[in-house]
């Protein structure tokens, strides 16, 4: 099986330039088949600002109205997107910018009223990834840098977990690849106070939260890597963004 | 040979919401391979003054500075791209909104300064076009949607006339199809008057022009149209946004 590796760089990457750069001539150096995906940082919520519109959160999670969905389509898959595609084609690395909303890669559907209705925000249907045009691409040596946008049935634009986009992109193609995923951060891993923790598995990692090491944040992101592991996903890392050409840096995520 | 149409729609017919609509819906149904390529409208000149950048205009043409090329990425290359891409997706017409910067498809320069200084607008190097991705993804019967943003060789996005795009891709495409090239917009055609000038050739087009029949905006529009076909496109058309699939419609440039 051909090996592929996708990363998932976060919001604090993508609101600093000089960590961005690094990150890119890093990420153009990978050798092999891989796929970048991006999440969307401050920019989005300065631009809301900018304009007048309140962010709603509830939960720690956006609303996402028509008005942030309109800012969040924007910023994700025009400017980040497009600027992260552009640096990359300028350092010899043959990138397309597309969000899930193309050729329906990642289709979705808008998530469920519970309590709380969080507006235009996407369901990926993992199943139903589109992994027949990112295979032709990547066979093409054509590396697709994702924006977490994506879109149901009806084109409806919807705004979508980049977390869940990695992982989901990541189990999908784990039937024609062998598939490493990498969530790479301004932190240098899983941390134990300073410490980088470098392996957990799951009894490590039930250990760890009920010791309250790992909370908050980190636990849907955990969550989300145990979870790829069991549908097929290789190998997950989570690192800092300017070590993803380290092989031994990070924290290994195994069964 | 194969067939290819290459539809460029104007600003007019994106702001509004019902016009742009029954394009799509007109557009879907057209046979065989095909590209759409669109301008921007109101939504990023709405959009700065929102966030209270003044739009500098010298001649005609806006002066693309930093604030504006980001507004112009976001509204075109990310809004109104993202929003098409996904509306002709549910009409089950498969597509991939892409900008000029992707895949480095439409590799451009920044306009040199001469009396004044336009900013951050892309020259298209018409000859470095990437047809091969091009002919790749037609042949997988994807169809491009184009945003008027590109960039140059150091990764510097650009702001680009969309006019220039649709006709520098149907000069280089028509090395490998048959190139129909149609600019649709809010009107019938090239007027004289109330009534559709049904076919210009050059002859026609210089008396036009001498009897002011022909004047502002539809000149370069026209030059345009007559290089393209000097330069090989089969087929040169201007109509309405409305009337693209009637073969009779509007006005057909011949050599």
């Amino acid at each position: 099986m051909k090996k592929l590796t996708i990363i998932k760089i976060g919001g604090n990457v993508i609101d600093d330039e000089r960590t961005l750069s690094q990150f890119l001539s890093s990420f153009a150096k990978i050798g092999g088949n891989k796929i970048l995906v991006h999440g969307g940082g401050k920019i989005a919520t300065q631009l809301s600002s900018q304009l007048g519109f309140e962010t709603k959160m509830v939960d720690g999670r956006r609303i996402t109205d028509a008005e942030t969905l309109k800012v969040a389509t924007m910023v994700y898959a025009g400017w980040i997107n497009k600027s992260i595609t552009a640096a990359l084609n300028s350092k010899n690395c043959e990138s397309i910018g597309l969000c899930g909303a193309d050729l329906l890669l990642i289709p979705s559907e808008k998530r469920k009223k519970t309590n709380v209705d969080y507006g235009f925000v996407g369901e990926v249907l993992e199943s139903k990834i589109n992994t027949k045009f990112l295979e032709l691409i990547l066979t093409n040596n054509i590396v697709p840098v994702v924006a977490p946008i994506t879109s149901d049935y009806t084109g409806q634009l919807l705004n979508t977990n980049a977390d869940t986009i990695a992982s989901a992109l990541a189990v999908a193609l784990s039937t024609l690849y062998e598939v490493k995923l990498i969530y790479s951060f301004e932190k240098d891993g899983v941390l134990n106070g300073e410490k980088v923790i470098g392996v957990i598995n799951p009894s490590v990692y039930d250990l760890l939260k009920k010791e309250k090491i790992i909370t908050d944040g980190m636990i849907p992101k955990l969550d989300n890597a145990f979870l790829s592991i069991r549908k097929g996903v290789k190998e997950v890392v989570i690192t800092n963004s300017s070590q993803i050409l380290n092989q031994n840096a990070g924290t290994r995520i195994t069964n």
